[in-house]
């Protein structure tokens, strides 16, 4: 299959399973960023965010007597949801991999969804070779959390949503900001795009400091980040991008773009004010880089990916106390 | 024309520019609630509540050389920015009576919508007096906040979309709880659901203290409240039943349901952490009914209008600080 028809086909397999997440707009952003700001809302995805899409599309991709052994993710926190939900949507176990100093919410939240939880060390140990050891022992299987073209295939059901909705909107080119941690929902959209709007560009948007993907792109090869831990915007902080994702990026999109944790913030209580909807920071780098970076951005109207919506209510507080325009 | 041809009339009006708001669940709000839980999230309606609807439909019925003049209209927040919007949208000018302890965003917000905002105070001056002799020293037209039959049409727009979301999730029977101010949301959906879906029984949803509706409902005439201030929920307190919505609801709606400012409060964090949506103190009230209330609402399903979301940022935090189960 081609890269369009695998998306195309997982789009079917989550018919009356992921939903529909609405474009929203506002004046006061629209005033904002100089230009008309289309919001795509992805924090109302099934457990908050664009996850639950790659996961339901690898989960529903297993064979079924494989399915049935139960499933293995390592994840910050998103992806743990969404595999945890697509597992028990289809009745089979799902242990999930996670770094001790995930936010609370999320370890509670992903027990909660009926999975198993096993902690580790984000600086010292190596996940991949403790989610590897897991599906080995038990039979269950990894659900990468962006390098696999399954995973890929599921976000990038979020870019043929967009090409109707923002062609709906009259609007034919654009850049569409996406929030960037390994690159699995930058890429999947963009390869929806380049079939279904080809006048729609991605651009990847990271958290300063962490911003692999951007440097990557800027070098034409791909570049780690220095540092792991540090970053409010836990959700998109990755080694490195994908072995995968990278070269889709590569050929579809544009320049990177990175905005700092004060300009999350920022965005996080624009979003609160002027479309109701509940952003955590690495949700919120798209909407940043609209509001923040306008003369980095072509056109007259821009796509926001509002990726995630799983905020710390203490750091969701400390967002909505910091100054803002009324 | 029928009551449900009137709001099949200002849903074709509205095509285009209303949005159809998602229906949204978390299966963490079923375990609390006991039972299904879908909520309308019309806190992602233009201007961040249902206002939005009646106000389009008032102002879309003018006639053009009347609408010309411009439309007036009195308001605690919501409804005024909601006429403000739809003034704009069609490019007339627009007043707005508000009390002067009306939030100062839902102030600020009307006037950032162009509107011309004349302020007045809540306990010694009569908001409809004012508004009338506005409407007759400059020709504009009074777009009533709720008891009006446009106005009712309008937010009736919100129980179409209902009948066919809800049916969708396979229900068939289930009460409707809808935050209820001056009955206009209510009756609007009652109309709207008799013909549509009637295995759906609209309850309304108020705050203590400011439950006129409720025992109006209760008593079989109108009753007013004992006082007009110190709610949190002001989106939806209002002095009485209207004249219109009352007999509409006594002949469609189930008893009505009344939650504490905490009950409140705690479904405003609920609906943050499960479902992503800010929603202010008064759209959340229905929310709160299906969590606290479920000894008095009957099913296996319920629906639930999460009707606004112009929260105060510094009530919002003082929400997500409350204690809450993970």
């Amino acid at each position: 299959m081609s890269d369009i028809e695998m998306i195309e086909a997982a789009a079917v397999r989550g018919e009356g399973h992921i939903r529909r997440t609405p474009l929203l707009a506002s004046p006061f952003l629209d005033a904002a960023a100089g230009r008309r700001v289309l919001v795509k809302a992805e924090c109302l995805q099934h457990t908050g965010s664009f996850k639950a899409r790659g996961a339901w599309a690898a989960v529903s991709a297993l064979p079924e007597d494989l399915r049935a052994l139960g499933v293995v993710a390592f994840s910050s926190g998103n992806h743990a949801q969404g595999v945890a939900w697509a597992a028990r949507a289809h009745g089979v176990p799902a242990a999930i991999v996670m770094p001790s100093d995930a936010p609370t919410l999320k370890i509670a939240n992903t027990r909660a969804l009926g999975a198993e939880v096993v902690l580790y060390d984000r600086e010292n140990e190596d996940r991949d070779a403790i989610g590897a050891d897991l599906a080995e022992r038990r039979g269950m299987s990894l659900i990468k959390p962006f390098d696999a073209p399954m995973t890929i295939a599921g976000q990038g059901t979020v870019g043929l949503e967009l090409a109707e909705q923002v062609a709906a909107e009259g609007v034919r080119n654009a850049d569409v900001l996406v929030c960037c941690g390994g690159g699995g929902l930058a890429s999947g959209i963009a390869l929806a795009l380049e079939a279904r709007a080809p006048g729609l560009r991605v651009r990847t948007v990271e958290p300063e400091g962490f911003d692999d993907t951007a440097r990557s792109l800027a070098a034409g090869r791909i570049l780690r980040n220095a540092s792991l831990a540090g970053s409010i915007c836990d959700a998109i902080v990755t080694p490195e991008p994908g072995r995968l994702t990278f070269p889709i990026l590569q050929r579809l999109a544009g320049p990177g773009l990175v905005v700092s944790d004060a300009e999350a913030l920022a965005a996080m209580a624009q979003a609160f004010l002027r479309l109701k909807i509940v952003l955590e920071p690495g949700g919120a780098v798209a909407l940043a880089a609209a509001l923040s970076r306008p003369v980095a951005i072509e056109g007259s109207a821009v796509v926001v990916i509002a990726s995630g919506g799983n905020a710390d209510p203490a750091l969701f507080a400390q967002a909505l106390a910091a100054p803002q325009t009324p």
